[in-house]
Formats: structure tokens, sequence, C-alpha cells
């Protein structure tokens, strides 16, 4: 099929979810979109049960199983609801009136931990909070013996807090929030007794939800809860229970053949640790200027945030940047300020001229 | 921007669901991939927070308020996880313990009423089952005093069973899973409590579900549950609680303008009831020979089903269909026989070749 150019100067887009994707992926989706692949029919219409969609479900599952390393060890799901339907239905399949520990770094946690106290006792088990603001991933955690699981989330996408490490939890599942640094690096899943992650941060667009349950916790999942919320009863009908987000977990389908394209997790990470060297880089050369809140060893390199010296400046910083063709670049409403997203898909480069406008900015504001 | 041609001749897909879209849709949907509307960025990549794409969301909200014609009776909501979904959230919401009246028209409505056991006491209140059947959408009800909603499934997808006018409940409201009929006609939303749909049958494709709950319904929702659960919760955020399917959203957005362009939900019953006269009179013409178990009066024109005399006919049926352009006839794995499923996006041209199809083939092995 015929090829059609792409725009010619395309944005920066360091939105914070839903986020840039691979152009490669955008354009694939859009030359097969009427007809998918000779079939004569978009991957919009294709049916859930028909051969052209089960390939793509099939394909994605393995890759996620590939890319995470959890083949033999974890259940690979694909869920609606988002990472908001996991706050709930993990905590429902474990915790049946029992413990659970959690770990504070945000807004996201906190989410998590309310719906967990519809089935169940959540307590905290850390806080990476001083003052008004979340400035570390908390390593030592006040552990209760009778917790089921230890949840926390790995990347804090509005405080911009993120677990380089992760803490010694005694053997206990760590469930995690992986929703916005999902496939940044390498893992260690054995850990992980569930992770979930929606994926339009660095897996796809919005309308997917991934869950990766380890054998022994899924064992444990209860079945006296709806089809819906019935881990075991998805896991046994391959998250097509009834029908899945098809077109979601297509476009996800090609995001993860980008990655493993890329280099897989291992390629990410470089290109991930290289962007945030450059962006911190930026911040500490004028740390009064570029005010981040964040531990050094605790800092996002999903998420940088930071304060300017005041808000107006801010606005300007935003108004400016996107003049120049770098967009959503605000803080998370709760919390104001600047927000650098810069998932996989945004490139060293897309860093390296955002870099370049701050120091700009920085010069002639500061 | 350029429009690229459509396939030469694109194949009639009678799906069942995810099923046939409008070509236009889907030709818009491929023009603005990379792109939408000059913004440089793609729908898949904007966030729920812009501009852009809070603008699709809104628009969408207000086509269907105003083609179901519930604007200032009914909030509309865009949930995940499909009508599954709604199985569980509608009791969860409502019973509290209490009693509801199911109806039962096939393997749909026995889902629901299985969720609804988690939350209270779902009692049956009528059958539409035959022998091993069913063959009627049954309007004398055994209606439970107690109850807190009367639930159906307006359009038994499976069954081919299908309510054309709905039972009298003495003013209970009614829980609708119009999953397989939404806007296929003008309803009377007063009647309804709830009403949701899958969105990958009439509306658009996989990946979001809409509900449809009217005011005084919502004032009785729990809140006592996880916020991915709290209708309330989610019509103060415009179903944007968490991030919402947006780009599924936004595709059935465009369904939704090419249903009104076409002259809304009244057009599309004049449509619809001349492609069920046109199927079923093939039908009736050799009633030996398309058997179907349905009575007239509860015939689903969204969803034909019928047996010929031998399963090998049936294969046959299908084989050849497939091999002059007509797809995905095969009826539910549960049931067998052959399915025509003509929702809103079928023309008429295509049941009319279906239906010559039909007549040739009973011709040739009748």
């Amino acid at each position: 099929m015929a090829a059609r150019s792409a725009p010619m100067s395309r944005p920066l887009n360091f939105s914070p979810g839903p986020a840039t994707l691979p152009l490669p992926v955008l354009e694939e989706v859009r030359d097969e979109l009427v007809d998918y692949q000779g079939t004569g029919i978009s991957m919009l219409e294709h049916s859930h049960r028909g051969k052209a969609y089960v390939e793509v479900h099939e394909e994605a599952i393995a890759l996620l199983e590939e890319l995470v390393g959890c083949k033999d060890t974890h259940e690979v799901l694909f869920l609606g609801s988002g990472a908001t339907g996991q706050f709930a239905m993990v905590p429902m399949g474990l915790l049946q009136g029992g413990k659970a520990d959690y770990v504070d770094t945000g807004a996201w946690s906190k989410k998590a931990f309310k719906a967990a106290a519809f089935y169940g006792e959540p307590r905290w088990a850390g806080s990476g909070k001083e003052g008004e603001a979340y400035v570390r991933a908390p390593m030592d955690l006040d552990l209760d013996g009778d917790a089921k699981y230890v949840h926390l989330t790995s990347n804090a996408t509005i405080s911009g807090v993120q677990y380089h490490d992760f803490p010694d939890v005694g053997g206990k599942p760590i469930v995690a929030d992986m929703s916005s640094d999902m496939l940044h690096k390498p893992i260690d899943a054995s850990k992980f007794g569930v992770i979930y992650a929606g994926a339009q941060k660095n897996l796809g667009p919005a309308g997917v939800c991934v869950a990766i349950v380890r054998n022994d916790v899924l064992e444990q999942m209860s079945e006296d809860v709806p089809d819906i919320y019935n881990y075991k009863a998805i896991a046994k009908k391959d998250s097509a229970l009834n029908t899945p987000p098809t077109f979601p977990i297509y476009v996800m389908g090609k995001v993860l053949k980008w990655v493993k394209a890329q280099g897989g997790p291992k390629a990410m990470q470089e290109q991930n640790e290289k962007k945030g060297a450059l962006l911190y880089g930026v911040v500490d050369e004028h740390a009064d200027f570029f005010r981040c809140p964040v531990e050094k060893g605790s800092r996002s390199i999903m998420n940088a945030v930071f304060n300017l010296p005041t808000e107006e400046l801010e606005k300007k910083f935003i108004a400016d940047a996107a003049e120049a063709g770098m967009l959503n670049l605000k803080g998370h409403r709760s919390v104001g300020g600047i927000r650098v997203s810069m998932y996989n898909a945004m490139p060293v480069s897309g860093v390296e001229k955002l870099c370049a406008f701050m120091r700009d900015f920085q010069k002639a504001n500061g």
C-alpha cells in the first residue's frame, strides 16, 4: 500500500498519557486502517473470535511475556477500565477481608489504597512524603507479617518519584502499578505477584490495561466474584472471556514489536537513562531556577517534575515551549509546575531539544 | 488531506460484533490517523484532558443524548469492560442485597443474572425458552413487587430474539442490555432506568461501553463502592474520572455522526425493517430449508438465526457465502447454525445480495 508522507514537522509531545507513540507505528496503523492486511476488513471491525484478530491478540501476549521475561511464571492478561480498575480488582481477588501493606508515593497510591479498603484492611507501610511534597521512593518499609501483599507505584506520574530498585519485602508478593514505567528497563519479574499498567503511557493507546499475575498468586485469586473480576476465569479464556478492547490491543502489539526491534527493555533503559541524565543535568545546573523537590536517587526518568521561581514564569515556559513545538509540559493540576514526560517513544533528540530550550529560557528569565 | 481509494470490492461483513462499520467513517479515521486535524498528533496520542480529545468526548455524549432523546432525563456515561462489566456494576450500584426481576432470552440474560446474584437476589420473571430453543421475547412477566428493577436483553444476539415493544412493568425502571440493537430505531427512553451497550455492534469498535442512566436511578446508585464502579462519581467527572478509552470513543463519535447524517434512529428503523423483511422473506419462502426457531413477532432484525437441514449444508452455506464475499455467517458456537447480523452499518444492498445467494443456495441444495 502506498505510504503517505508524515507531517513535515511533528511536534514533540511530552504528555503524561495518553502519550506520544512511535511514528512508524502510527503510519502502519494508518496504512492498514481500512483494509487490514488484505482481509478487506478494518481491525476496528474484525471479530475477536476471528483468525486475523486472534493472531494479533496472541502475538501481543507472547511479546509481553518475552519483553517482561515472565513466560513460565506469570499469566499476561488484557483488561478494561485502566489501572483504576486494578486498584479494585486486585484486593477484590486477594484480600477477602485480610490485610495488605501499601506504600505512599502520591495520588495514585492513595487511590489504590482507597479502593482496597472496600475489600480488606490496607495499611500504610511507608511514605515518600516530606512536608507537602513527595521526595522519595521509600526503601525501608514497616511491614505487617499478616499482609497478603505489598502494593507500590513503581513510578508516580504526578509526583515524579520512581523506584529504581525495589525494597526487600521478605518474600511477600509485590503488587506494582507500573502504568508509567512498564518496559522502561529490564526487571526481575519473579518479585512481583501482580504487575499492572494502563497502556497509555509506555505501551500503547488508552483503552487496555495489562495485568501480569504470577502463577502462585493467580491460584490465590478468589473466584467468588462476577466473571468480569475473576482473574482465573479471564486467564482460562486467554483474556477473551468477553469482547476485549481489540483495537487498543492491536496498536499496543505494534508498540511492543517496535520496542523489541529497538533492542527491548535493555535498549530502552539506555535511552531512558540518557534522557534522564540530560534533563536533570539542566535542572541541576540551575537548581535555583528549575526546582525539583525529589531526592536524586528517586527522581523519575519517566516524568521529571519541577517548579520555576514563579507561577507566571511557569505559564511562560509552557507557552514558549508550545510555540517552539514542545507540547504538554504543564504539571498535573493537583500540584502545578512543570512536568516532562519522556516515555520509551520519546527520542533522545526530543529531550535534547527541550534541554536547549530550558537553558535558553533560564538565561533569558533567570 | 488527500483521500486514498477504498479497496475495489469490500466484502460484506455479517459478523455479530465487532461488526462492520460505515466505510466513510473508516476512511476519515485513516485520513487523520497520524495528524488529527492539523494538531500534529494522532488521536491515539492526544491527552484525555486536552482540548482536541475533550471536544470529541463531549460531542459523542451530546450526540448520544440527541439520538436517544434523553438529554434532560438521563446521564450518558462511557465505561470500560463492556456490557459484561455492566452485568456486575448495575446490581452493585442498585441492589444492596435487594431483589430484582430478570427476563431470560438466552445466554446474555443468564450471564447478567449470574453477576447480579453476587449483590442481591435476582429472580426470573419470565423466559422466552421453549424446549431447547429461545422462541420469543416474553411480554407477560411474573413481577415481584419488591424488585428494584426489571432487567431484559432488548436483542439477544445469540438466540436471535428481539423485543419490538417492551413489556408493561408497572412503572419499575427497566434495565436493558441494548448491546446489539442500540439506536436501531427510536425508543421512549423514559421507561428505562439504565440502558447499557457494548459499542462493538451498532455504535462503534470494541473497547467502550455506553451506560445511559435515568436521573432518579442515578440518585439511587450506591456510592459505597470503589470509584471505578461508582456511577455518580463517574457522572460528576463526565466519564473522565480516569483515562477513558479515548480512541474507541472517538471512532464511536464518528459513527454517531454518520447515524445522524443518515437521518437518525428513524431512518435506521426504515432500513433495518426493510433488511429484516427481505431476509425473513426468504426464510419464510423456504421454511423447511431455512429453519428459524423464533416466533414471528420476536424475530430479531439485528441477528437472524436459522438452521439448514443438515450441519453439512450449514458448513457449505458458510463456505460458499464467504467465497462470494459474504463473511462471518456462522452461528454462535453454543447454538450452531447460521446467524446473519445486519446492524445499522449493513446496507440494504448487502442483505439483498445475501438473499439472492440464499435463494440460489436453496435451489441448488434444497
